[in-house]
This record gives C-alpha cells, structure tokens and sequence, in this order.
C-alpha cells in the first residue's frame, strides 16, 4: 500500500486527516467502513444536496485550502438553509492532482473542522482517489426539517413581498477582488469584499426558524444570481415579480462600485455566488419574519412584491424598467 | 443561457435527460430545486455510499456510456449490498469533458434508467458541470435497513464460516480481458470475462435477505480483492481468517487462466472489482444463509474459517500456505 510520493497511502491519508472529522458520527464506523449508517430524527424529512467542484473553474487552486474546504461545505449549507433544514452531515469525495501533499491535505482538513464545528456537522462517509486532471471535490449535505415544513420555490403568491438576506452582488464583484481586479477600490474595501466571495455565510439560522414557525410561502438560496433565482421562483409559482431595484440591499464596496458606474447595478442583480435566501412573505407575517432575522440575527430587506402577471421588473428610482443582457449564472 | 456548442444548456440537458430519472422520487421536485427532500421509513436506518469515479482511471473513456453509467451504480449498489440494505436512491454530479455531446449523454441516460429499474431505485438530485480535466462522475447512493441490521465488519468470530458470492477474481481478470489482453482465451470466454468486469452483479437481494433475518455475524462486499477485504474483516473483529484456497469459485474463464498458469491464483484473490459478498457464518446458521441463498438465486461458497489468531492464511490444495506480494486495491 504505497503512496504516491509526496502523499501517504490512501488509508493513511484517511486514518489520519478524515477520520477525525467522523468521530462523532457513529454511524461513519471511523470511515473504515465502505457505507455509512444513520438512524433518521423522528418526524423528520431529510433533505440532501449535492456539488461538484473543480479547480480553476469553481475556486482557484491557488486558494487556501482549508478556505476551499469552507466555501465547499458552505455552498450546500446554503442550499439546505434554503430548504429550512438543520444540517447533520456530509459525504466527500476527493480526486486529488499531482501537486497535492501532505500540508495541503491537512489544511484543507483543518477548514472542514472548523466548518464543521461552526454549522454543528460531521464527516459521515466519502472517497479518496487521484486523478490526472485538475483537483475534483464533490459534497453531498444532509440535513433535516419538520416533515412538510421544507421551504419550496413554488408556493409564492400574488401580493406576497419579496425579501432577501444580506446584501446582494458580494458574489460577482467579491470573485473580481479576489483575482485582484477592481483596482479603484481601496484595499481594505477590496479585501472585505473577496471575503465574501470566499466564504459566503448560509443562513441556516434563519432558514430553520422560516421553516419551522412557517413563515415564508416560498423561499430558496440565491446562488445563481437574484435576477435569476427570483425567475426561478416566479416560473415554479405561475406568477411574476415586481423589485424596486433601489431597495436592494448592496454592500458598501457594491454601493462604491455601482455610484462610480450606474450599470453596474445589473451586473450584481444577475451575478451569482450570493448564498443569500431570497423568501416569499405574505404580508401578514411580515412583521414574523423581521422577528426572526433579529433573533437569528440576519440582516434582511424588503426589494419588492410578487404580481399575477409572469415575468420580472426591476424598478430603478424613476420607476423606469431596467433590461439585463444576461438572465443568470450556468455552468456553461 | 447558452450551451457549450455540442451541449444543450445545463436546464435543458437536465429537464431533457435526467428529470425523467427522477420522475417517481416526488422530494426530487423535477431537479428543478437545489435540494431534495426525503421522508425516511419508520424503523429504519439509512446507508450512505459515494464514490468517485475519472476516466481512464476507474473506468475506459472509449465505454458505451450506458455501460458506464450502469457500473457507476453498480459499484455503489454492491457497497449497500454489504450493509445488507434496500436501495432506495442516489444524488450523482457529472463534469463533463470537451468531446461529449448529446448522443453520449442521451446513452448514459438510458444505462441509468435501465438499472434504476432493475434495482427500483430513482435519482434524487445532483449537479452538472464541465470540466477542462478528464470525465468525472460521482453518485451517492442511499439504502435503507432495518434499525440496528446492518451488517458490518467487526462481527467475526473464531469459529464463523467464510462465504463468498459468486466468483473471485473475474474483476481484475474481467479488466483485462476488456482491455483486449488474455489472447490465450477464446472470443467468448473473453466476453464473458470482460463483462463480468464491465457490468458487475451487486448481491442486493441476498444482503437484505441476510440482515432482515440476522444470518450474518459479519458482512460487506468485496471491492479491494478477496485478501485485502478478508483482512479487513479480521481487522475489525479482532481474529485471523483460514482459507482454502481450493474452495474459491472461480469463473470458468479465470479457472482456465489458473489452470494454465498456476500462480495467477495469487491474482484472483488479491485483484479488486469483483462486488461480490464476503461472509462470517455461524456455523449454526450455514444452512439458512444456503437457502437464503437458493432463494436469492445467488452462488454461495464456503472458502474457509476464522480462527482465534490475528492474520491471513492461504493452504492451497496440499496444505502448504500461499504467500502473496500485493495485499489489495487501493487508490493509489
């Protein structure tokens, strides 16, 4: 069972850095098992998703690994705050390229300990193998809500108000201070901002009190752009969306970049990678939902209204309907 | 939201492919959510599995697809086979390469859907990406059994019978017989062979029927070759296994090859990819476990006992121990 040079041998490589992360998960048997075992909570859906990551194209290999490891595990919490759900586990795997060594390995390890400990999770199972192309990392999150009570994208009504979590635009803009562009920025400014490109905060707090207390009609992460994933809601529930786009909620570095360029607004309406929660609230249990964002403390804004008529409307301040060239992220 | 050129976009590639594989799986809500939900059976335990798989290395770009897919699942099913569980689903991410086009993944789909039927199981989720990098594919499968059934490892003891499925070695063989070498063996036992490795038969039925009835002090597929697994089992019970090595099944094809070349035995059981179940038997409980198998339809061997010491040995037909110098699978 040799390595292969500059890494120790599969089983070591597991025994020593992932291992640790399954140890309180008894059903991951240690990861010495090929299979995983895990007794359901009572009354309990489970709800699962699923990433494929690969270098270069969804974070850079140059990155921090255990900042890889974070965004990684972040992205699928934030598609299981967009459910309600609590999260529980995971399963990974890893297909690792040529230039990965044993420092790497443990400071990758290092972020999912830490994610781990931060969002209340562990390592349940998963696969270690090589690969001769770029590095490949796959999660698969589950997590658990009250059965009947996931959020969905389909059940927003006419007259319901749309509200969305944190600010929006910090995806696109934060991958361009990441790779150094945006040089008008000051550079704390440009720093703040490629934070939150690199580890987006999922609202899981938020996500489980919206679900459990029932609050939202409909709701869903935002992560492939708001412009986008409204759509995505609006087509799900057979209605359209009205957003008064100067209620959108920026960051200072996006209100900075957006005064300098106007147009600049519909580049962050469009971008993706916010992993913020975009909700559906009849106007009723508006002032629920303002509740339970201070309790979990989560900063959240009213943008707009949900309309009979399909399709969206972003207002600017003069009320004068904005077109975007481009309807949202895809993966090609 | 453009394709790749010889790609439909990402929407239309699922909703065109692989929506329809998850039509009865309603938490799949169409994969037009981020996530699925789940509502898991009363009494009952989940299993978890992954594995990730590039081509070239776990399997040959050049395969039908249909084929790859269905050794994808397979691989994964034989891993809940050894838990002992029921199927139910899987979640499956694909970064697809610059030279599949349509027609490929039209055909991946049908090999899919083919043993989605075969083993009643649906896909839940997932996600489809490309990649500069070698195809990549990843499924997590999700089985279920009864709470507190699942076979393990850690449950040998001095005294137990060694069972084995099938027969040992056709998937190291099976690969190269695929691969075109083995030109000591007919056309049709050549076939035969590299089917064998091509379309392994994951022993789903009799796994459940083993842990429903509680016939099996300890179980799990062997993957890693025959020896490497064995060993594990030991590991985990804290005893030694002896085998006879005469009492091996071997395929008529891979008898052949033993035949003529003695020491390829040392192959047989050391290779991996056979998916086959390695049992520990009480020996009060040997002829359930034979009828469970009759019922089953599934070959059944007893290759030996475990023993009080630590370690393996293997007598061949004289008595003599066999020494082997490769102690298993791994990834690298």
């Amino acid at each position: 069972v040799a390595g292969k040079g500059k890494l120790p041998g599969e089983f070591d490589l597991i025994a020593r850095y992932f291992a640790p992360l399954a140890a309180k998960a008894p059903g991951a048997l240690g990861l010495k098992d090929d299979a995983a075992t895990f007794q359901p909570p009572a009354g309990m859906e489970l709800v699962f998703t699923t990433d494929a990551l690969t270098a270069d194209l969804h974070f850079l290999r140059s990155d921090p690994p255990d900042l890889i490891a974070r965004k990684m595990l972040r992205q699928n919490l934030s598609d299981l705050a967009g459910k309600g759900a609590k999260p529980l586990g995971y399963l990974m795997t890893t297909a690792l390229d040529d230039g990965i060594d044993e420092a790497w390995i443990a400071k990758f390890a290092e972020g999912l300990a830490r994610d781990q400990a931060e969002f209340d999770i562990a390592l349940w199972g998963g696969d270690t193998t090589s690969t001769p192309g770029p590095l490949a990392l796959t999660a698969t999150l589950i997590g658990a809500v009250p059965a009947g009570r996931a959020l969905r994208r389909d059940g927003a009504r006419p007259g319901d108000r749309i509200f969305v979590t944190g600010t929006i635009g910090d995806g696109i803009f934060g991958l361009a201070a990441h790779r150094g562009e945006l040089p008008d920025l000051t550079e704390p400014t440009r720093r703040v901002l490629a934070q939150r490109y690199v580890l987006p905060q999922p609202r899981v707090a938020l996500g489980r009190m919206l679900a459990e207390q029932g609050l939202a009609q409909a709701g869903m992460d935002v992560s492939d752009g708001l412009a986008a994933d409204l759509g995505h809601m609006c087509v799900a529930s057979h209605c359209g969306a009205r957003v008064e786009v100067p209620s959108v909620p920026l960051s200072d570095a996006v209100a900075e970049l957006v005064a300098a360029d106007p147009a600049l607004i519909a580049t962050a309406i469009t971008g993706g990678d916010d992993y913020e929660l975009l909700l559906a609230v009849p106007p009723e249990r508006v002032p629920d939902v303002l509740a339970a964002a201070r309790q979990s403390r989560t900063e959240i804004a009213e943008i707009g209204v949900f309309v009979p008529e399909s399709g969206l409307t972003f207002l600017d301040r003069e009320n004068r309907p904005l077109a975007f060239e481009k309807a949202g992220f895809t993966h090609f």
